[in-house]
């Protein structure tokens, strides 16, 4: 596959790569390098890189891939840093959750040696930093990957097969596509997440108690997905946020149209969204995405 | 405690009741009905009931607690049916999500013989009907009465062991407050659970597969909760509606400061929300309501 890898970043998901690399040793060369000396410590003493990099431009140095799974606000010093390095053939990659904005700013650094396509593995959890990552965690999980129309079959094959190796199913769609579809499943659920916690700590600080202890009714579910990475969320809702603006716009029309039901009293027109959510929910333990077990709270 | 009790409704509360009492025999005689005859039978093939009466009435005769955990839609024709043949100085007690509308129908009865202390069991899941129960529901759980001032203490500690008895933690508060705090901890996420799965689904058809496909990253555990049973929140959203139209109202208000900070890329108003939501979690953790292990989607 590759000879030689390089991640850049090795927070969670950089962490996971390597987890998973340790495990399963197709690559000859592993090379990190993280800007916190202490995640770089991590991964010493974790004994997951071959070579701990003194800086970004050494670290891509004959390198065949390159993984930059850094926050999107550092994302165009990092590239910045190394476009001069980069070995000739090599497929530079990246993990961030928006493409259209790391897109851009790849194609304006108008590389020569390297093939840029984007990527974005749909894994995660609501915990950050290299002590959160294992081994597994893309397994079953889709990894999206955006190229542009001109990179050629055998390179996106080639990263396809890294993904693959990973555990991940891989599909390949335009970049216009994949902010769209993620800022409904993703990004809107985030929102929304963190709103509702908001809404509900707001002006209540009297019954906060009451609150913390009745949550196992819904709002708890919305509290972990709400305890997401903030730095990697404002990044997120800033560089995707006209999608997501639509999103949210959409959003509120039919809680409008739903609230007017509510208000009206009107059973017909209630049943008829809650059966329709259950008909979705079965799609999506159709599509393995989760079990259809009960969850009454995890212990 | 109580030498006969009467569980009216063996859905998932009143079956996990049952499975409970079934480990923990400190009650005499257990008498059950229940209107669907096939919900009868799966309470008598597991053998769960002494006694599967005939009709409400006859349920209830010489029965100390009578514990009602039926629709709400069905809870005005069911006291109607008991009410005459309730034992003098009985309990009577009720599993509802909503205490106001209960409370008005119980109290516009008169009852003459029995104490009327509503109750509401925080724990449940997505699932619905006998089959769906198990003995450790209420365990670590909380159970909320509402009594009204004139009702004993001595009466209140004997429903309020009981549900100890069932591994429930008890709380009593106002009819107004446990109906004020469930609008925010639990009938507010549904709304929006609802509402979000509601957004994805419209207009999107062509892309719904790949919607399903990519539900990993937060849309798919607000699928979980909104395929919870239609007809039991098509009830609790009319019977606890205004409510609900408050907190929505907070909710869409919140939402609209929210989408300004993401139009206007406000970094700083971004990352406070995101921290103090994270600050929240913190407490629903400390307070036992969930576990700090990351989710990754259950297998």
């Amino acid at each position: 596959m590759f000879n030689q890898i390089t991640i850049i970043g090795c927070g969670l998901i950089g962490s996971s790569v390597l987890r998973r690399l340790k495990n399963n040793r197709s690559i000859k060369k592993i090379v990190t390098y993280d800007n916190d000396k202490t995640v770089s410590e991590i991964i010493k003493k974790t004994n997951l890189s071959d070579d701990i990099a003194a800086s970004p431009s050494e670290a891509v140095k004959n390198s065949d891939l390159i993984l930059l799974s850094v926050p999107l606000s550092s994302f165009e010093s990092t590239v910045d840093s190394i476009k001069n390095n980069l070995k000739s053939g090599s497929i530079l990659t990246d993990t961030c959750s928006v493409k259209k904005g790391v897109n851009e700013i790849v194609k304006k650094m108008n590389l020569k040696n390297s093939i840029w396509i984007p990527g974005h593995p749909v894994a995660g959890t609501e915990k950050s930093g290299p002590n959160a990552g294992f081994g597994d965690l893309f397994q079953d999980r889709w990894t999206i990957l955006t190229p542009d129309k001109n990179i050629s079959e055998a390179n996106i094959k080639n990263l396809s097969r890294f993904w693959e190796s990973m555990g991940s199913k891989v599909k390949i769609m335009s970049v216009e596509d994949h902010d769209k579809i993620l800022s409904l499943t993703s990004h809107l659920p985030h929102v929304i997440a963190y709103n509702i916690v908001r809404t509900v700590m707001t002006g209540n600080e009297k019954t906060k108690d009451d609150i913390i202890r009745y949550s196992a009714g819904g709002l708890r579910d919305f509290t972990r997905i709400a305890a997401s990475d903030p730095k990697m969320w404002k990044d997120i809702f800033i560089d995707n946020s006209s999608l997501i603006i639509n999103a949210i716009e959409k959003f509120s029309k039919s809680l409008e149209e739903f609230k007017k039901a509510i208000t009206e009293k009107d059973s017909k027109k209630l049943l008829e969204i809650f059966e329709k959510s259950k008909e979705f929910r079965k799609s999506i333990i159709k599509a393995g995405q989760d079990t259809d077990k009960p969850d009454f709270g995890r212990k």
